[in-house]
């Protein structure tokens, strides 16, 4: 079993950007590294029954109030992006490219197209967008342009995603460690006493 | 606005049983009461398009992991129940004829009969067995079995649901505190904020 700590979501996720902000940092504390796995929510919905938040009744309301609170109380920027939700299939391409190759810049990757989408209300599901964040974090643009269209890229999305419906992921962030899942930026707490004692 | 702590929770939830554990101490940490309101999210779930955590694809094998670990994680007696779900009139009636006349015994009655349910495997969804939790409690047995098939008592929950649902209350536990929604056990921490500090 991988001493890596699993961690999937989609890039549309708020709870998986407030996950974003904080799971490198956790694992760190215990000398574990984080593999990004983004996914396709949609796909999996299917499956389940289950749909984007903003489409729930009573559930949309209470994201409304929830969300915006939650990043106040975890003291993270935030503002509700002007379209929401995205098709998140261009940033969780650019992610598993530069994974290939740079397990560390793919989190650092991960970690900005989060922050700009949910900090900075740019849509990481246009091609230009993705792009000019992965330059602002190094990234080479032809390079990775090139790579956005690559059939093996968009395979290899298609492939993850079917992983983590293989693994029952179901919601975002989802996150398992030691082949223990846990759902939700609000398991942070029972997951750092996990890595800390190894289970209960 | 009340001062009371809203306190929603469907008598066949293990999350609700976890919250019922800790509610009241929390309150009562800053000079307030809970207003126990057992509901009957079935009806709701018909709104939602929901169901029981256990008839959702993937969902239901997390909860299989989640449930038993969150309750060895706050230390709460558990175990799975042998009959669940279950209807949860007859509990939940109980509760709210006891809160007509005593609402501090409507909260000690409905700790007692999440436990028994939870924690001692009794099936509180059978008149008799709600009957022997409230006679622990010291309720009398006559008075509350014929107020059992009151149809005022019945008419008492089915208006309780549809006010929840008016609130847009849509899972369980879901704990409404000065007009504002937390639903979830893992929100007592922010609720616990929020009473300290008057929101944020």
């Amino acid at each position: 079993m991988s001493n890596n700590i699993d961690f999937y979501f989609d890039f549309s996720s708020p709870y998986g950007y407030f996950a974003s902000t904080k799971i490198d940092a956790l694992a760190e504390k215990y000398g574990r590294q984080v593999n990004w796995r983004p996914i396709l929510l949609g796909a999996i919905f299917k499956i389940t029954g289950s749909g984007p938040l903003i489409t729930i009744p009573f559930k949309s309301d209470y994201a409304v109030v929830d969300i915006p609170r939650c990043a106040r109380y975890y003291k993270v920027p935030f503002q509700m992006p002007s379209v929401f939700p995205i098709a998140s299939h261009v940033p969780s391409r650019a992610v598993y490219w530069v994974k290939d190759t740079d397990a560390a810049l793919s989190r650092k990757l991960g970690r900005a197209l989060f922050h700009a989408y949910f900090a900075e209300n740019r849509d990481i599901s246009k091609l230009a967008v993705t792009i000019d964040v992965a330059s602002s974090v190094g990234i080479d643009r032809e390079a990775l342009a090139s790579a956005l269209h690559s059939p093996t890229v968009k395979e290899k999305l298609r492939h993850e995603t079917q992983a983590a419906i293989d693994k029952k992921v179901f919601g975002s962030p989802f996150i398992i460690v030691d082949g223990t899942p846990f759902w939700g930026v609000d398991r942070f707490e029972q997951i750092d006493h996990w890595l800390a004692t190894g289970g209960w």
